[in-house]
C-alpha cells in the first residue's frame, strides 16, 4: 500500500472514530491492552530482532537501549493504554456557547482532527502510547517509526488492530507506516489527507519535518532550558531547583542545560553549587567568571551555549543583570522552559512577562513542565511553537473545534 | 532593507508591544485612526496612482473595484482602528490555571505570537484592519500587499506609524514590506523571526502560501459552501435561507455555492426555488433532475461542484438521501460552512456530526459564520484549518499561550 492509500484508509476510519462515543473508545482501549498483553511474547521476540540488527550495525548503546523492550515496558505499555481509557473524552466538550439577539444558537466544540501522523524514533513505546492517545481523541493515526525499530512497531500494531478488531472498530485507526526513508516526504506532502503531522524525536528529525511538511506540523520538544539565578535568590532553593533539574533525570527536554547566576549571587552561590555538581557527576562548561569559583570548570563554547546537552553536562555563565539574563535566554532558548529563582516580585514579573517560551517558572523546578505534573493525565509531547498548542499536550490539544450553529430561519 | 533586517525590526518592536499596557494600545489606535484621517487626501492621491496603473494595464474591472479607495472607504479604515480599540485586549487573558498537591501554581496566560505576517491581495483596507488587530493583540505586523496597491498600502503605513509615534510606541510594529515576488518567498521562509504567516485572498495566493512557506501559516477563507435541503425541509424557510445565503452578498467566502436537494424535497421545494433564483439573477448549474424543475439550468459539471463562484451562480443537484448529500459535501467542500435545512432532528445531528468543517449549520445562513455576527467586534479571516482556530479569527485567535508556573521552591 502506498502511503496515499493508507491515508485514504485513515480517514475512512477517522470518519467512525469522529462519532464513536467514549464508552466504545474506551473499550477499544482495553481490547487493545489485552491484545498487547497476550502479544508480549511475540512482541520481544519481534524486539529482540531489531537490537541484534541495532547491534551488529554499531548503533550506539544509549539508542540500543531505547529501542529495547522488557516484560517491564511493554507492561508499561498495557498500563498506559488502560489509563488513557480512564481520562476523560474531549470530543464533544463545548469550549464556549452563546444565543445571538435573533435566537441563533452558536456552539464550539471539539472535534477530533481526523488523521494524525506521527514521526517519531527508535522507540517502540511511542507506538502504542501514541496510537492510545490518538483513539481516546477520536483520531486515525498513521505511524512512521524508525526503521530499527520496524519488527518491534508491527508486533505492537498487528496487536493493536487485534484490539480495534475486537471492539469492531476499523483496524486501519491504527496503522504502521513502513518502507525507506521516501516515505516520510511521502507523508509530509499529504495535505488533505492528514490532517496534522506530530515529529517526535531529536532536534534533527523536529527540523527536518517542519522545514519539509506541507501537512500542518506541531513541533514538540527541544528544550535548551535555562536556570537564571537572580541577585536575591535564596541559595539553597536555588541549588535545589538546580540539582533537581539537572540530574533528576538529564536527558529529558525539560531539563536545565544553561545555568546563569548574577554577579551579586555568584559569590555566594557558585562555590557550592560547582561542588554539589562535581558531586553529582555534572561536568561543567563556564565562562572566565565561573572559573573563578572552582576547579574543574571546562572553557565554554558558543556551541556549548547552543546545546540541549541531554546528558550530566551543564553550561554556566555569570551575568551583570537581569536584562542580561533575559538577553541571552532570548538569544540560545528554544523556547520550552525557562527558571528564575528569584525573591524579588518585580524580577520574577519581568521575567514571567518579558521570557517567550512555552513555560516560564519562579522558584520551580523546570522538571515539572510535563503533562503528568499538570494533570493531564497523559502527553503526547510537548509544543515549542506557538500556534494550536504551546507546552505540554494533553489529550484535547489533539482535538480541532467546530462551530455549531442552529437556528430556526434566520437570516442576514 | 531585507525581509530578514524588517523582521528582526519586527522582532524588536514585538517585544515592547507584549508588555504594553491595553490603555496605552488603545491610545495607539487612536493615534493610528487620527493619522489615517489626516492623510486621507495623500492616501487618496496615492490610490488614484494604483487605480490609474492597474487600468492601465487591463486589470479586470472587479479587482480594480477592490484596489479602489474613497473618502467612505477610507473613512471605515479609521472607524474601524477606532473599534478595535473598544474591544477587550486578549494579552494576560488567564486561560486556566490550577495549583498542584506541592502548592506550585500553574496558569496558562495568553500572550502576543510576537511577529505576523499578513499577505494580501489588491484590497488596501486590510492594510490598516489587519495593523489594528495585530496591534491590539501585542503583535507586530508585516504587511506584504499586492504590489498593485503598493503606493495606497504606503500612504496608509505611513500614516499608521505616525501614529505609533505620536504615543511612543515602536514604529516598526507596522511595517509594509515591499520589492517583488521573490519578497514574498524570503517571508514565507523567515522562520524564527516570523511567527505565523495568515494569507488573505483567493484559493491561489492561499495554496501557494500554505504549500511554501516554513513559517507556520494559519489558512483562510475558501468556502465552497454547500446548502442541503433536507426530505422534511420546510420550503419556506428553505427558500429564505437560500436566497440569503446565495445573493445577499455573493462575493464572500460564507455565501452559498452548491444547493442540495433531497429527492423528495424536490417536487415541492425546486419549482419555487429555480424561479426565485431567476428573479434574483442566478444563474442556476443543475444536473438532469434539476433541470426537470424548470427552464434556464445549464448543465453542471465537474468544474462547478469545485467552484467557488463567488457570484450568482449556484450548483444544484438531487440527492436520494442524507448519506448521498453528506459525500457529496465530504467530496467538495473546503471545511468552511455547511447548512442542513430540515425537520429532523436526527438530520440535523447525523449532519453537525459528520460534516467536517469550521462551522455546520442547522436552519440558519451560512453568513451569520462571521467574526462580527459571533460577536467578535472583528475578523482577521476565517480560518478553514484545524490547528489553532477553526472559523472566524477574532483578536484571542491572534495570540497564543504561556504557562506561569509559580512555585516556593519545589522540586520533583
Amino acid at each position: 500500500m502506498t502511503v496515499q492509500q493508507q491515508a485514504l484508509a485513515a480517514r475512512g476510519a477517522a470518519q467512525t472514530l469522529a462519532t464513536a462515543t467514549r464508552s466504545r473508545k474506551d473499550a477499544a482501549l482495553h481490547a487493545m491492552a489485552d491484545a498487547l498483553a497476550k502479544a508480549e511474547t511475540a512482541v520481544l521476540e519481534a524486539n529482540a530482532t531489531d537490537v541484534r540488527r541495532a547491534e551488529e550495525a554499531g548503533t550506539s548503546a544509549a539508542i540500543v537501549d531505547r529501542l529495547r523492550l522488557t516484560p517491564d515496558r511493554v507492561g508499561a505499555m498495557v498500563d498506559g493504554l488502560r489509563d488513557v481509557a480512564g481520562l476523560p473524552d474531549p470530543v464533544g466538550d463545548v469550549v464556549r456557547g452563546w444565543t445571538n439577539a435573533n435566537g441563533v444558537q452558536v456552539r464550539q466544540v471539539r472535534v477530533p482532527f481526523g488523521v494524525v501522523g506521527i514521526v517519531y524514533e527508535a522507540r517502540p513505546n511511542v507506538t502504542a502510547d501514541a496510537a492510545g492517545l490518538c483513539l481516546k481523541s477520536g483520531n486515525a493515526v498513521l505511524l512512521r517509526g524508525s526503521s530499527s525499530a520496524a519488527a518491534s512497531n508491527a508486533a505492537v500494531v498487528d496487536a493493536l488492530r487485534l484490539g480495534l478488531a475486537d471492539v469492531g472498530l476499523p483496524v486501519d485507526a491504527v496503522q504502521l507506516v513502513p518502507g525507506p526513508r521516501e516515505v516520510t516526504d511521502e507523508l509530509m506532502g499529504a495535505r488533505g489527507l492528514v490532517d496534522v503531522l506530530i515529529p517526535r524525536g531529536g532536534a534533527g528529525l523536529i527540523d527536518h519535518v517542519v522545514r519539509h511538511s506541507v501537512v500542518p506540523v506541531i513541533e514538540t520538544g527541544v528544550g535548551n532550558c535555562h536556570l537564571y539565578v537572580d541577585a536575591s535568590a535564596d541559595p539553597e532553593m536555588a541549588l535545589a531547583i538546580l540539582l533537581n533539574a539537572k540530574t533528576q533525570r538529564p536527558s529529558v527536554c525539560n531539563a536545565v542545560e544553561t545555568l546563569l547566576v548574577h554577579a551579586d549571587a555568584a559569590p555566594r552561590f557558585l562555590p557550592t553549587a560547582l561542588e554539589a555538581l562535581a558531586r553529582a557527576g555534572v561536568t561543567v562548561h563556564g565562562d572566565a567568571r565561573t572559573a573563578a569559583y572552582g576547579p574543574d570548570v571546562r572553557a565554554v563554547t558558543q556551541e556549548d551555549w547552543e546545546t540541549e546537552y541531554l546528558s550530566l553536562d551543564l553550561a554556566i555563565g555569570v551575568v551583570d543583570s537581569l536584562d542580561d539574563a533575559l538577553a541571552h535566554i532570548a538569544t540560545y532558548s528554544t523556547g520550552h522552559s525557562e527558571t528564575i529563582v528569584t525573591d524579588s516580585e518585580a524580577a520574577a514579573q519581568r521575567f514571567t512577562a518579558e521570557i517567550d517560551a512555552a513555560a516560564v517558572l519562579v522558584n520551580a523546578s523546570s522538571r515539572f513542565v510535563d503533562g503528568s505534573e499538570f494533570g493531564f493525565g497523559a502527553e503526547i509531547g510537548i509544543s515549542t511553537q506557538k500556534l494550536h498548542a504551546r507546552g505540554p499536550m494533553g489529550l484535547p490539544e489533539m482535538t480541532s473545534t467546530k462551530y455549531v450553529v442552529t437556528g430556526s430561519g434566520q437570516t442576514r
